[in-house]
């Protein structure tokens, strides 16, 4: 039986984009039969390496009004939600993202991300306060309290700054973003596709 | 006989994106039963009014390296030539968009303006010089000396300020961008469809 494509899938949950990617991967993987494998991670400290306080979004103004009615749009194609902006923007994920580190081999791992994406965005609701994070756990049937607080532990913090530092080194500067075993790096929910047919093989003629 | 439905394709030929829009809009447009308004601007002026002094792609070197690569992948899939990058990036556009500006209700502005989008990243020329594109003029079978000297006349360099200007009033900030005659804007090369879309009034379900 031939091994199945793996395509790493890095997401944040604090992105817009990262969210209309969430929703959508799974189905599109399946259909181009090749696994996701579901690496949650932190763009800040990337962009404040290149001198940006919070989102680019908030930066450039007229980007950013876009950015929200782009969203909106795509969520609609998509058969999403309405979109529901939370009253930060862009949330702090810390809380969230490291319970995702800690269940990072883990079965809960997608349910939770999912969650946590859809109370953001879809409900515009706070992730936040690790109270807002232990509700989302909880309402996973697992226990919220204690997996908080087994995320905030030493050692999950670190592996989340190694996931960091992995996304740098392997050229990652935004989410979400995909990456090909070979290293290919597609940037943005707009390139789920040609990064699927990347990982099985189905490469464009010509490329150099 | 119904309107044809028109969607404006705001376009800087110093851009990478402008690029490969530029040569796939007119098939898109027609299989979509949409007129394609030309818009040549520059988007030099607004970058420098939110203060960057060049293009993200260089102030960013990490997003700048997968934009080339993604830019080369995107060529091969619409089956344009490979890629070359012109020694500058970005290239100086204000002759060339002088020349457009001058060329706007003009049946030469579509073929002068894929002339120099092909100069400047299908064979890696310079287009900078005024040289360079009245050579590119005069390849259309037009006067290039007497054209490039009438784009440089004070009513044409106006015209082009109040492009720039209209730009920037109707809430573009790079390019290229799309805009629907209600207003509705879409940026990207990778927006193309939907933007066709919605000038024929196919408007997502759901959307508010």
């Amino acid at each position: 039986m031939a091994r199945q494509p793996i395509l790493e899938f890095w997401y944040e949950f604090a992105s817009t984009y990262s969210y209309l990617a969430a929703m959508r991967v799974e189905a599109a993987a399946s259909e181009a039969g090749v696994a996701i494998r579901w690496r949650p991670f932190l763009v800040g400290p990337l962009f404040a390496a290149q001198g940006w306080t919070t989102s680019p979004f908030n930066l450039y103004p007229a980007k950013g009004k876009n950015m929200w009615r782009d969203v909106e749009r795509e969520a609609a194609r998509l058969g999403l939600p309405p979109v529901t902006r939370p009253a930060q923007f862009p949330q702090n994920s810390l809380s969230a993202v490291r319970v995702a580190i800690l269940g990072q081999d883990q079965d809960w791992l997608v349910p939770f991300s999912k969650a946590v994406f859809t109370a953001s965005f879809a409900e515009g609701r706070s992730i936040a306060e690790p109270a807002a994070v232990t509700q989302i756990v909880d309402s996973l049937g697992l226990d919220g309290t204690q997996t908080v607080r087994a995320a905030a532990a030493e050692a999950n913090k670190t592996k989340l700054r190694v996931s960091v530092e992995e996304a740098r080194s392997r050229g990652i500067y935004g989410a979400p973003t995909f990456l090909a075993d070979d290293g290919e790096l597609f940037w943005g929910n707009d390139r789920l596709e040609q990064a699927l047919a990347w990982a099985t093989g189905d490469r464009p003629k010509g490329l150099r």
